[in-house]
């Protein structure tokens, strides 16, 4: 299984932080060595960077914890490949462009029954991941169920829960979607969350021993949501989601 | 007016020489300072690196710079905002998925007419410049050109050669478009190009005083061919693309 990391805030924030807990679990920490990568949202824009180096000795991982990109919309994977070899073509996040946005996935687990899901063409797999052909899946649905555009963030949500739940007994469907304004978050067997916001205080992360006070980065307004499939911090509360919940984040703040 | 640096081989090859030049054009010994981004590909993959900061002071160059990443096609862009201010939306190349690989684009010029042209909707531009527009343009003419999917790199070279052709009377339309097999040229004002291979000899960079030899690093049948707005080194023999001209560079050779 992989790992997953996703941010969601109401003001640009860097991932340093997070990441630099995270990215020791791509060979270091944990077992999952077979590429990486990192979504990161900047207004419509956005950039993946992805390595199919092991995340603890990428030199594009070095390059993420050390600068600064401010964004209220991550998405980042660590892989340990189980449907398909270690190649870039296979490495998570996924984007593709639909009404005019963005969109970006990453999944663990595995279901790999959906690759025999025929697609329409509209979106097409370049790697061989199954979850590559559900990211398809879901955003044929989507354009489907929307011929006419984006319909806004509720009725995207709205879809987006019931394709996952439609998905989900195929396999093992934890998954991270955003279009750059929600991040959209499915739990299927583990992945956990916390909301950063006033008063701020000191965070410790779990799989290196360094600590950041964020009452002396943050605005009093900020919020920061950080979603991930194993907490990053030892000295913070998080929550778990439950098996088949399904949360949109959006400005930092989870919704079922 | 941009800069645009292209490279296609019959062999996975590092940038990082020809990079190392370029990137100085972003703020340095060029005035193109607003952004930059660079595509490359392994094998169907495709990794983009983009940011907004200007090349020649980017750690993102830096780390291209020094990260030989080995592919068989690149396609990199500094640019000087024209249409679309400076925001990572507006940065190039940009990409889409069709048929199952992933197309890149970047262009030199503007073509801002390319705007009024209404889209179907299957591309959308998500930045504003008319760059995206035209890639969008482009792209929809080619899959409803194909609409079975793929048919092969000769048709789509002469498919992609007759909307060039269309488009160029809209403005200033130097590009560089790829498919991960070949990458495609369209010279409107200004493109050079060479093709390294056998005997091979050392290069000097025309952007900073630094060479190559090459012949230490390559074999015998290596071929690399080299797309640039302006000659990246002083020694060695480039060919000036003509306007109007369009060459598809495959496994290191041009045809035209």
């Amino acid at each position: 299984m992989c790992q997953l990391l996703g941010m969601n805030c109401n003001v640009p924030t860097d991932i340093c932080f997070s990441f630099a807990g995270f990215h020791h679990r791509g060979g270091r920490t944990d077992e999952h060595a077979d590429g990486w990568g990192i979504a990161f949202y900047e207004g419509p824009g956005c950039r993946v960077y992805l390595d199919t180096k092991p995340a603890a000795e990428s030199p594009v991982a070095t390059l993420v914890k050390s600068y600064p990109i401010r964004s209220t919309n991550v998405i980042a994977h660590i892989r340990k490949a189980t449907v398909g070899h270690v190649a870039l073509e296979n490495t998570h996040p996924f984007v593709r462009e639909m009404w005019g946005r963005y969109w970006t996935f990453a999944h663990n687990g595995t279901v790999g029954e959906v690759t025999s899901r025929t697609l329409a063409g509209r979106f097409r797999p370049v790697g061989r991941t199954d979850s590559e052909h559900a990211f398809c899946v879901l955003l044929e649905r989507l354009q489907a169920r929307f011929p006419d555009g984006d319909p806004g963030i509720d009725p995207v949500r709205a879809e987006v829960a019931i394709i996952a739940a439609e998905l989900a007994p195929l396999g093992t469907f934890n998954f991270l979607l955003s279009d750059g304004r929600a991040l959209f978050a499915h739990c299927a067997t583990r992945l956990s969350y916390l909301v950063r916001k006033a008063p701020f205080a000191t965070a410790h992360l779990v799989d290196e021993d360094y600590a950041v006070d964020f009452s002396e980065l943050t605005t009093p307004e900020d919020k920061v949501a950080v979603i991930a499939t194993q907490p990053l911090t030892d000295n913070e509360s998080w929550t778990t989601m439950t098996p088949g919940q399904f949360l949109t984040f959006v400005e930092g703040e989870p919704s079922g």
